[in-house]
């Protein structure tokens, strides 16, 4: 061992013993003949000093940032202690020393607050993970791992490994592809996810499944996207709905406990997607704060159940919101003093083509009681108090109104809402709130196709009282332009997603189990019988032998990392995340590879 | 919860509870009136009976092997208890049961002594699963994992994960590739390992490294090979040789202990490459027994610290021995009385085109001290018992005596003594020997390419006294018949294997961490400048900012549980595992793609 001690366990009590460190040089100070060196490694930094003996070896061969550095002295109490660090009671008074490895000047400083750019710090990885920032966000990826499989151990779950040269199935997301050698012309397939094996194993009895394991998607990657991701992933056999999310609402509490220090001892809220839609106009909305949105007009099969306020807006010739398809209002809480300069950037802020809206409505409830708005041409004092009543609004705020298209529109209030927290500093990053959200639509309209599409994956099972509808009706779509009176319009999934502070982090269904069942849901996706069978006749045929009830779920390992860790990026949470074309920058791959690689996988290049 | 308890926990104190159960239908027994059903899942059988009244509804929808079924009922202490399962004294009188899916007839017995052969279950995969021998195989791979895991998080080790889409640096096995359709032209490649990514992280300063991972290797697979398989990788800093021993026979010692009960207090066992080679014929001795090779006769070159014995076997005109490079002799205890037949069968046996060798030369240590020999018309009773002595044979043993080429005949006498160990039952199951080999040699030679390869890999460091050899000679082996007198040839590795009952369970090595001894392995490794810069130039990179001495170990994981578990195949340990051509034949992988994949992959088949 080339150390009895790391640079961060000497304490005050530690005086006077004698200790070899061993570490990277962080910084060197010379004050006159006595030089002092601050030495780094994981577990923390350790003063050296290092008297005017030592000290004209230094000259002769100075010691550089990053230099790797063995050093052996004794304890000393300093004069002058730094509280701000661990070890900022003592010093070494070192009596001997090597330069285990020297360093060329790194291209960056190795800090918190880093004079690197993203591609420098993206090529040399193996330096910025040597920052402070960087190391406590892979300890906190290991606490949180660690916390998850004690939680599913203690819990009865089994660790499970699967395989990752498995079949191409390509549904929805495009495989990544691996040639076979042995096998000419064949092709792998890396896992999109563990899917149909962690169903086989239910099917095989071993009822509580689980790993943390890696995925593949070739999709071409939006921001905060990487091609290979984590997933924490479950399964559970004679589980209804409620067991899942009660295992699960119990995992991330163990973790917020385990990692945080937090006892999350809310009730975990639920909230159906169509309400969370209603409310917050996206199925992840964000709870820590309220700005709920206020539907103002909205087309009629959207929330069949809720009911019309355009007598709030129409009626006084507003072309605008006449002829919207759907309005929707938010209050801002205590912005009605918001200036014309201000009102006017969030007017370009909603115009961006990001949110692609034509313009912004304001109206100012002041706090005497009176109103202001953008709109006063055509709505008087008892109008406005109308629309920002049932918009909850409170002297003091700010009305927000946009208006368009009912897609466009929702996401756009929606946005408009999370903005506005973020500048109201709702969105606190040591605040966590929990959300399920509820009975998902199965499916949804693929306009191109004249066809149904799974929005979760093709093995989620209808609600129970939904089977007999789904198996009793044929899936075809006779009438395009009537899609929605089609019976599968209004199947909904024994689904389930799990949001934390506006972020997805994890989601799951219970699965179809009868054979039957999961053949008119692949027919319904368009899958002929030959496809079924070419593409998972294995799992078809698992269904036959005795598959019991079972379900599951899966969470973003990056992501739940990230927003525990505080931040919006998963890449600060991966060891070595690919750049946005999928490229790993500092071994430079993807990239060529030889003849022979080619020759022997017997495929070759046809590019365009 | 379609259960209120599992199949495996109900005892003679739960009787007169109310409970449900879920599970598979093993085994339906009608004694006239009422039914008897044996009810299996993940943790264990329970006896269902089912009265006359539900025995109506049964005749009317008979229960068929592996159905599952649903049952409520009363916990009734048992008349005819079965003390083989802890259920026995209990069964569950039912009150109301539901079917919850039915099977068709399995290809075969979900029993521990199946009825189907090795590719049906293989097919069946998901049912093979449920027999109880592969569940506890699996079990046991979970615990392993689990005590693996436990130990290395008590040792300040850091699960970290790296990446699986890498870049190709084909070095000995093959990589299996992943065309990039975002980067036409250009691939990725799965990993052999994360070796240099675990060096990475030592450089970054993560001194103590685990990850329990998937890795790749594109070989023509022998048996028992998989084209992926799972390592036990781990990597330290600031380590020597010793400390990376210790710390990992502690951690297989804690396997030990956690998942077989087995205080392994005995220290492990330590040998050279070269003692393991002169005593024993592998590098992988199984020492749970004796029976050490006695070499009469072998080329000097092999073995330079060693003595010749060629007088106990020469000036007899015996031409077998005296033309052969080496001659080895194996001492078997008690098998003195082996008749003509048995010695005949042996015989053939180191014929056999596997062991390769001509013959098989006997010497019968009788019990009275006197010896027979099938050559006794070279040796007088005074010579055969000098070669008795030398082989450490006692009265009643059978010297067994192999003579060839020096490689082949080392090869054949040791696996002659394993051969012969098995069948006198040395080699047992139940006990377990590690033993570390050390020194092993740092380059092998090829004779192909008239250079030097690397023994472990291209990262591994020569012992410290031999680094400046290595530095200070030039590679290039002028004179190909005498590569064995060039510098080179004797450089041993600071490497090391950990062997557990005659199987590499593990192997590693001390780094190298100065650039320019990296350039010099790859230079003698025969890489250009141009090569290793486009291979390795992101390692050779990290190796100038202050990297520190560092070693790792990597186990193989699946071969460890087959130990384990006491069998010879890591098959039997993986839950869906592939065939000798790579195959897995459950999901029918690897497969055509389609046209559309091949487009976006901007690939093509180049068939042979």
């Amino acid at each position: 061992m080339f150390r009895t001690k790391t640079c961060g366990e000497l304490r005050i009590a530690n005086v006077n013993e004698e200790v070899t460190l061993a570490g990277w040089v962080q910084t060197v100070r010379k004050f006159g003949a006595i030089t002092f060196v601050d030495l780094r490694d994981r577990y923390g930094i350790t003063q050296l000093l290092f008297g005017e003996e030592l000290n004209a070896l230094l000259d002769e061969n100075p010691l550089g940032r990053e230099f790797v550095l063995q050093a052996t002295g004794k304890v000393n109490e300093r004069s002058n202690k730094n509280p701000n660090i661990p070890t900022g009671d003592i010093e070494i008074l070192i009596s001997s020393f090597k330069v285990l490895n020297k360093s060329v000047t790194p291209p960056f400083t190795i800090q918190d607050d880093t004079d690197g750019g993203d591609d420098l710090r993206m090529k040399y990885r193996f330096l910025d993970l040597r920052r402070n920032a960087v190391k406590k966000n892979l300890e906190l990826r290991y606490a949180v791992n660690r916390a998850a499989r004690n939680y599913l151990h203690e819990q009865g779950f089994m660790d499970i490994e699967t395989p990752f040269l498995i079949k191409s199935t390509p549904e929805g997301a495009r495989d990544f592809v691996v040639p076979s050698r042995m096998n000419p012309g064949q092709f792998y397939a890396l896992p999109q996810s563990p899917q149909t094996f962690k169903q086989l194993l239910m099917v095989s009895g071993y009822d509580r499944y689980y790993q943390i394991v890696k995925c593949f998607r070739d999709e071409d990657l939006r921001a905060d996207r990487q091609p290979e991701f984590t997933q924490i992933d479950c399964e559970m056999a004679f589980v209804e709905q409620e067991d899942i999310l009660n295992m699960f609402e119990g995992m991330v509490k163990s973790i917020f406990k385990d990692v945080k220090g937090i006892d999350y001892t809310d009730k975990v809220e639920r909230m159906t997607w169509e309400e969370a839609m209603w409310q917050y106009g996206n199925d992840k909305p964000d709870i820590r704060f309220d700005m709920k949105l206020a539907n103002l007009k909205f087309p009629a099969h959207t929330f069949p159940s809720k009911e019309s306020k355009e007598q709030l807006i129409g009626g006084v010739d507003f072309k605008v919101f006449d002829e919207a398809e759907t309005v929707i209002a938010v209050a801002i809480p205590g912005a009605a003093e918001y200036s014309r300069k201000q009102t006017d950037e969030l007017t370009e802020w909603v115009k961006r083509p990001q949110i692609g809206m034509k313009g912004l409505v304001f109206i100012k409830c002041n706090s005497d009681g009176t109103y202001k708005s953008s709109v006063d041409k055509f709505y008087g004092e008892e109008k406005l108090k109308a629309i920002a009543e049932y918009a909850n609004a409170k002297p003091g705020d700010l009305i927000l109104i946009v208006a368009g298209a009912e897609e466009r529109t929702r996401k756009a209030a929606s946005e408009l809402r999370m903005e506005m927290a973020e500048r109201l500093g709702l969105r606190k990053k040591d605040e966590f709130k929990l959300l399920w959200v509820l009975d998902f639509p199965l499916f949804e309209y693929d306009e191109e196709g004249n066809r149904w599409v799974a929005r979760h994956h093709p093995f989620t099972s209808p609600k129970p009282e939904q089977i007999e509808t789904m198996i009793s009706n044929n899936p075809v779509i006779e009438n395009a332009a009537e899609y929605l009176k089609h019976p599968y319009a209004n199947i909904k999934a024994n689904a389930y997603d799990m949001v934390l502070n506006g972020n997805e982090i994890g989601g799951g269904s219970i699965r179809i189990y009868q054979r039957e069942l999961q053949e008119k849901m692949f027919a319904a996706l368009g899958m002929d019988e030959e496809e079924q069978k070419h593409k998972f006749g294995f799992l078809l045929g698992a269904f036959e032998y005795g598959a019991p009830p079972h379900g599951g779920i899966a969470f973003g390992f990056d992501r739940l990392c990230s927003i525990l860790g505080g931040s919006e990026s998963i890449r600060d949470f991966i060891a070595f995340p690919k750049n946005n074309s999928g490229r790993d920058v500092m071994l430079d791959a993807p990239a060529a590879i030889d003849d022979k690689q080619f020759e022997e996988l017997q495929i070759k290049l046809d590019l365009k």
